[in-house]
């Protein structure tokens, strides 16, 4: 990367790992763009930057960041960067969880071979709640299993076939797997209460790949404990999950710890979207952001 | 389906529990379907049938049957019928491996949350092993993944893109993901040896949805032991696996006890092929048949 900056730029490399850089050294620093896998240790050193004019982050979410950004300071998600692998994941824990996989492993490690009948994708409907740039790359991955896909946005865009999330209440007792893609914001946070849940069918799956606090924990418990719903999470409230909490073994859950974005599918689009909002920036042209 | 029957026709209904009907009963039967989950129990009984015209399989392979069905007796298996639940049982062992989740499981079990780097499908190549009507539609459902897909074939079919498998020796050493979909035949039988899984690259997956015996299952064994491979198979050899056989704890390896064809996908598309089928025999249409 940074042998591909334009001339006249200068890159300072933290990684997030160990002590910041002196605020000598931070004094000049225009466009900050948070380490990946060390951004909450990072967030704090965005104060510490006087002549700052862009936050980069290389995460879809800005939840935690957004309130550490100075007025007048540009922030920027990643847009696009991982959709990816984040829809890749959605896929990946809807057929698990349909299919059997953790049931299988269980038994793999018993040494027990038993044939049995799962669900599968094909013809079920699943709903899309969220639907974004990483909601389109799951839409169009979806498309071959012979499922049908529902959308939701905040807003209904009748050209896409999105719903607003006022319809939300009358999708859900049809859809078979409800996968969450929000953003967390004041009006998704606890989106998915007692309320929510009680309206998803027996057996359906809930699919969180968007953020912990979009799900109410203990209403999810409750159902999951009954055995009448099933759910798959990337991510979770509290996160990570202590040792002890009891969402670990509730029946019917398969639990991956935020490994939406970490993939090897990373690196290259990371470096991708980098450098074109670099260039971006060097040239004075609007940067992208999603957020 | 009994209800759908053509007039005339008369059915007589055998799950493959408990004894078969007696010589009178079965004296008349022309037209036999094996039941899908009691098949093995099913097979000799084709020997019982003195007016026998067809033998219709539920399952896509055939291998254990044509030896039974006596000359001039029509041999159809299930063309199609397990396209769906098969493709989309190797993208799941595809994915759940690239990403981790065996993994997963198993911290989730013990309640550890760590977050990691696995592959994404994303950037890999995946070669099919075998494409026919299953190859397709595994093709048709990895085409969203920004994934490259290879096709083989017994011959080469140019205007399709898909090599003859006389090429397999220099298409291995390039693939990310190997993918076996070929019928178990004399040529197919161990076609997976020791010299095929050396030319594989160092890490790379082989996926096997096809039948056990087309894998040397020792000399699979022997590369995952040493970790330069790993492998998700459905299908294995000796299958069932024995509770004590290495190949269940053999490390980078995730097993499922033969689940391509049973899901829910099953029962409408078996409906749907058997009538079909029933109608042309009725009819004095040719059957289909993809063995």
């Amino acid at each position: 990367m940074i042998g591909g900056l334009p001339a006249g730029l200068d890159a300072l490399v933290w990684d997030g790992e160990g002590a910041a850089p002196g605020d000598e050294e931070l004094r000049g620093v225009e466009f900050f763009c948070l380490p990946y896998l060390r951004h909450a240790a990072a967030v704090p050193v965005i104060r510490r930057l006087p002549s700052l004019k862009v936050v980069q982050t290389l995460t879809a979410g800005m939840d935690d960041v957004l309130p550490y950004v100075p007025e007048g300071v540009v922030a920027c998600n990643a847009r696009g960067l991982h959709d990816a692998s984040t829809a890749e994941l959605a896929v990946t824990l809807i057929l698990a969880s349909l299919r059997g996989v953790p049931r299988f492993v269980r038994l793999q490690d018993e040494g027990r071979w038993s044939q049995e009948f799962h669900d599968s994708l094909a013809d079920r409907r699943v709903l899309i709640v969220g639907y974004g740039s990483i909601g389109r790359a799951l839409a169009a991955r979806l498309e071959a299993f012979e499922c049908e896909v529902v959308k939701v946005a905040r807003r209904a865009r009748p050209e896409e076939r999105v719903h607003g999330v006022g319809e939300l209440a009358e999708l859900l007792p049809a859809a078979d797997v409800v996968v969450l893609l929000t953003p967390l914001t004041p009006e998704s946070r606890q989106l998915v209460d007692a309320g929510f849940l009680a309206r998803m069918k027996d057996g359906a799956l809930l699919v969180n790949v968007a953020r912990g606090p979009v799900v109410d924990t203990a209403a999810l418990l409750a159902e999951l404990s009954a055995g009448r719903l099933r759910a798959a999470l990337d991510v979770t409230d509290p996160e990570p999950l202590p040792a002890d909490h009891p969402l670990w073994h509730a029946p019917g859950v398969l639990i991956t710890p935020h490994v939406g974005g970490p993939s090897s599918a990373f690196l290259p689009r990371a470096k991708r979207v980098l450098r074109e909002q670099i260039l971006r920036f060097e040239q004075g042209e609007p940067l992208s952001s999603g957020h």
